[in-house]
């Protein structure tokens, strides 16, 4: 079980886990500024895999929007351009997202009987959101273990934590992962903004990865 | 902030609660058979709290009636009757359910700056969900503190979890909870079964402590 945002992180951890496991691919709609193309790169991106529609689930976050507070969920909020700001927590910052997202995971996962959970996260070279953190998930997965049947075991996946966005790239590179389906925008559905904070990263990143982004982006008009 | 699911083991909470903090009471919809008389005893309950609208929030987790694998989301499971097997996870668990609950009242916490989230889950005497255990509530408070802003401080209280249904019953009497205005009935929504396990634990409850159950039974017609 794969939790695919459409981003380029989630995409190359499909890719990983896809070497040895079969998949199942989860995406999330929480509300925020750019689902409706997540949504559309998430379901290419499903394409590519091969997964059938019963092991494709879109689960609905409403109250993450009914919730707010962050700059992808709350329209009062401006969502920040340019390079995140070192040790400081981002408007982005949708608040403790993932435990939403490890939670919808858990119960998918105990229904289907998927062994494992893998999440795109990425903490060093990222946006130093909590929820991304080792840490965080080493004690989410202590309470998957107890809070599920005695015969569930889930383990949490997270095979891209600790590389850089230039490693993620390469890493998909070699196995082939179509980026042009990817989406990391915050703001823009049509073409990406390279503003935010995370066309900033992958702009960066591309380039210190000696590749070229193969997506859109306004300023290239 | 109070999870209030309009049974008689979350308003006695909120009844604790009360006496030391200002509410926020959170409510989930995760289309339980029996959502829309759990709703209005919600609605109720935070009438007779004197909470106002601002610090009311029903939340909608569409990703577990999507998911079911539950007696209680999926209608081609049928509730069970009669009192719970001793050691046997019923049919009525809701995969990983109060990790949901849990993330949108953190997330909500956050937003809010509430202290702390009160949840009336009941360990013993109660239907053996792996999700009501201390341990699964002690390791879940460790994701929040890991998960969530560095200033962000949110405790987890369930304080009838070791408790008897009897002695939360006594102890709701002495708070002058109005039980009339609570629900526990998994399948009816008009009138109480009287038989399935939720049905069942209450009557005994009521039984154990002397009191009489407010509320109507469909067998006393």
């Amino acid at each position: 079980m794969v939790c695919l945002s459409g981003g380029m992180d989630s995409a190359v951890t499909a890719a990983m886990a896809a070497l040895s496991h079969d998949l199942a691919l989860l995406h999330a709609n929480y509300g925020q500024r750019t689902e409706s193309r997540e949504l559309s790169s998430f379901e290419a991106l499903a394409d590519h895999f091969g997964i059938a529609a019963g092991r494709r689930l879109v689960v609905d976050f409403t109250s993450l929007r009914q919730i707010g507070g962050s700059s992808l969920t709350d329209p009062s909020i401006a969502v920040r351009h340019g390079e995140p700001e070192e040790g400081v927590v981002p408007t982005s910052y949708v608040p403790f997202r993932n435990a939403h997202l490890l939670a919808a995971s858990t119960s998918w996962a105990e229904v289907i009987g998927a062994a494992a959970i893998f999440v795109g996260a990425v903490e060093a070279d990222s946006s130093g959101y909590p929820d991304c953190r080792p840490a965080f998930f080493h004690a989410f997965a202590e309470a998957i273990r107890l809070g599920t049947r005695a015969d569930t075991r889930i383990s949490i996946e997270t095979p891209v934590i600790s590389m850089s966005k230039a490693e993620i790239i390469q890493r998909g590179l070699a196995l082939s992962v179509p980026f042009e389906l990817t989406w990391s925008c915050y703001e823009a559905n049509k073409e990406a903004c390279g503003a935010c904070e995370s066309c900033r990263l992958r702009l960066a990143a591309f380039e210190k990865a000696g590749a070229r982004d193969p997506i859109r982006y306004r300023a290239n008009d």
